[in-house]
């Protein structure tokens, strides 16, 4: 047997991670455009999946899609005070156009919050035209200095929602709307947990008055902001004076949203199941469920199978594999590293006896069954992945989940982990939420990934750092 | 009644075109940004459809999506001569990135078969790794001079599909695959009758060895080019030295192909379908087919009324328009220049009859049918319309094609013939593939749309313009 192509978990965490991703067919990097990847077949396909299931959900909610430009004028950036100072760093611009130099030259979009400002303002004159509720799948750019595929990519591929809304009440409704929205896609799509909660002061996004996140645990403990649900307030309404009249005929600026996910949650999705052996895929974001892989030496045990297999396969919604020149093992390696949940053997034997072999990618169970019972068995293992797979990961987030009282505790469980050698926990502490407190945490590399929105331990306590009496107990880890 | 906010296309068929585009809410234009466009919500949900309609078929046919940088380094273009020369013109130049000036300016796509070329070239080895046949759904920049909302806008959506193969034989089976897949959507879901043909050696692709159209008929009889699939020969091949060992074991550059359609078939849709009341879309495009209005005036018949709209539309499948403030008359004038198939009308005469009103948008008809034969009713019209629509598009198509043996004829047919009054026609003339012949025809500017893949006249003729023996007539018009 040759040596797997993949360096386990526990040696490097980060290359293990950049080899499942490589041999599992889902991105490689793109050496010649700075931090970008090409998002290989399999990769495109499980953003496809993602696409599906949250593209249903905003229209079952009453979001239109629309599609803005690309380019955004330069000066449209500085309107919004904060959002520039976030943002102006990580700008591409564009400064030559048909062989000439721009008079004013174009960003690339980084995110839509300012055009949308700008387009709000030309639809939206009365109360009778809110809300409004758009969304757009788009590519964006932020020029990172340290990228890693699918977590931090110089471009990547996202939605973002942005709407508008006459009061506030409904736009903060509306940010939560969409945070359970995504937690749930999350959970019951993807089985990665996450803690739905608000981020403090100093990590919103530039230019909202609050930024909602939820978090995710990787396999090495360290986090990942998964989602993301801004409050915009009235910021932009003003930057871009987008203003309607009340029902009471007084002129008011709209109450903005904007919320998004990323190709960044592929990235989680496969640092929260992946294995020694290569990339494992929930089978509701498997692009394919089950391989039937035939089995054969002679040449009329060939015709037998392979009749046999396609019949079965038929049933099954499974691919057949009829590469010629490759072995029966290379096989299995072979979709063993690109995920499929489910893959079933069938030899001359198993035709002659009535039964098929029904292996199962995360738990490598493999079992003999009756041909006749092979649908039900794979709806079945099916089922009990995907169940498995969250109950696993919430076991791994709870394990790995402590209480700190004190912020010498939190440096000490936090301060040598590592992406690389593992080890992360999240510390819940009581903090308060003052940028000045973020700063501290930040000395040690960690961070306040949010404030839960639900309190699951002791609720008020003694901030940490001030001694101040806060509300709940926050998350802090080392994050992606 | 007011007046219709649509220019009738008799009077200018450019503003007409433009006014079903903002009254259809399919888009607007984004001054801010040269020669962009918003793509509103209905105009959005059509590409969503036609999305649909084409992807399945590319999965179907064992294509797979993948995603590649928007950014593509400068000296990438130059490696092909004629790719470089055809696109340098329109490059939008990325110089400035993370706050720095970049050492090697980034272009942004206006096509992908460089970046393509390049990893290829790391991909493909071997016969084995062969066909290559992967597509991307993408936006790309062209810097274009004059623009018209879908038809020519410097971004626009498209999908571009990229292929390699071991023979040049199988190449070109591959670019006809396609040809006829574009040519089925254009008809059988769009109901826009095309020309399928190769273009003449002066309009091919830049980079190609021979480029394929379908070309379709506006109702101002200019010629819209609805699609392209090329066949690059060895070109990018050799450009990016993409090799390949034979089954022979000799080394050999990849025969590729590359073909798209992009938003631009959303505007020849509109012109050849929509009329002086707005938007007409053939239902198969409509991403919402039925809308019921509900009619009442006091207060007791509207619970009436409202509780029978609730229980047809949900066998129907039909939005209803409970929209307050608002004259059913408004509400029917909304849905018919937002292009709905199908508009039914129900009051309180109609609950208590057991009829109710049905509207067939393209015709206009209106006819009172028994509630009991709705749902049938409904599928029985959008067949008609889907039918009808293209046969209707058919007839003009032939009504306008005309046939001339002399170049002052043509000249004489097309010499007149603007964008805003109409009048263009499909001349079919025998002409020999000669960019100097193609020259002469650009002095009127027309030019040669394709040579047909089927011949449906008169086999050889002389050359209008050399008197040499040609194959078969070409189709000569004005275009977009
Ligand atoms: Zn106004
Ligand atoms: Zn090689």
């Amino acid at each position: 047997m040759s040596e797997s192509p993949i360096t386990p978990r526990g040696k490097d965490f980060a290359t293990w991670y950049q080899d499942v991703v490589l041999h599992g067919d889902m991105a490689e990097p793109a050496e010649i455009v700075k931090g970008c990847m090409v998002i290989k077949p399999n990769g495109y396909a499980v953003w496809e999946r993602l696409q599906r299931e949250l593209d249903d959900r905003f229209k079952a909610t009453n979001h239109q899609n629309i599609y803005l430009p690309l380019l955004i004028p330069q000066s449209f950036l500085q309107k919004e005070a904060e959002h520039v100072e976030g943002f102006a760093p990580e700008l591409a611009v564009v400064t030559i156009a048909g062989g000439k130099e721009l008079e004013e030259p174009y960003v690339i979009r980084p995110t839509s919050e300012t055009i949308v400002g700008h387009f709000f303002s030309k639809w939206i004159h009365s109360y009778r035209d809110l809300p409004v509720l758009v969304n757009q799948w788009a590519n964006v750019i932020r020029w990172e200095l340290r990228t890693r595929m699918f977590l931090r990519t110089t471009e990547f591929l996202w939605q973002e929602g942005h709407t508008a809304h006459s009061s506030h009440e409904e736009a903060v409704e509306e940010v939560l709307r969409i945070l359970d929205l995504y937690a749930e896609v999350s959970e019951e799509i993807m089985a990665v947990p996450v803690i739905k909660g608000v981020k403090t002061r100093a990590e919103k996004f530039a230019g909202a008055l609050r930024s909602y996140s939820i978090e995710a645990m990787m396999q090495n403990g360290l986090a990942l902001q998964a989602g993301t649900s801004h409050d915009l307030g009235q910021n932009f309404g003003r930057a871009f004076d987008v203003q309607f009249q009340s029902k009471e005929g007084k002129l008011d600026y709209v109450w903005q949203t904007s919320w998004g996910v990323s190709t960044r949650l592929i990235g989680g999705l496969i640092m929260t199941h992946s294995d020694d052996k290569g990339l494992v895929l929930p089978p509701k974001v498997a692009p394919r469920k089950s391989v039937l892989v035939p089995i054969f030496r002679k040449d009329e045990e060939k015709a037998v199978v392979l009749e046999a297999a396609a019949k079965l396969a038929k049933d099954l919604g499974a691919h057949v594999d009829l590469r010629d020149g490759m072995t029966p093992g290379a096989k299995f390696f072979h979709w063993e590293r690109l995920g499929i949940p489910v893959v079933f053997e069938l030899g001359p034997r198993d035709v002659a006896s009535g039964n098929m072999v029904i292996k199962r990618r995360d738990t490598g169970t493999k079992e003999v069954i009756p041909q006749s019972e092979a649908v039900a068995k794979q709806a079945e293992i099916l089922d009990a992945m995907q169940r498995d797979l969250l109950a696993k990961a919430r076991q791994r987030m709870q394990d790995n989940t402590v209480l700190a009282n004190s912020i010498g505790e939190v440096e000490e469980i936090l301060g040598s982990v590592t992406a690389e050698k593992g080890g992360g926990k999240f510390v819940m502490a009581h903090l308060k939420d003052d940028p000045a407190n973020d700063a501290r945490i930040k000395e040690f590399k960690a961070s306040v990934r949010n404030i839960p929105s639900v309190d699951l331990y002791d609720g008020p306590g003694k901030c940490i750092l001030t001694g101040e009496t806060v509300d709940r107990r926050v998350v802090i880890a080392k994050a992606y």
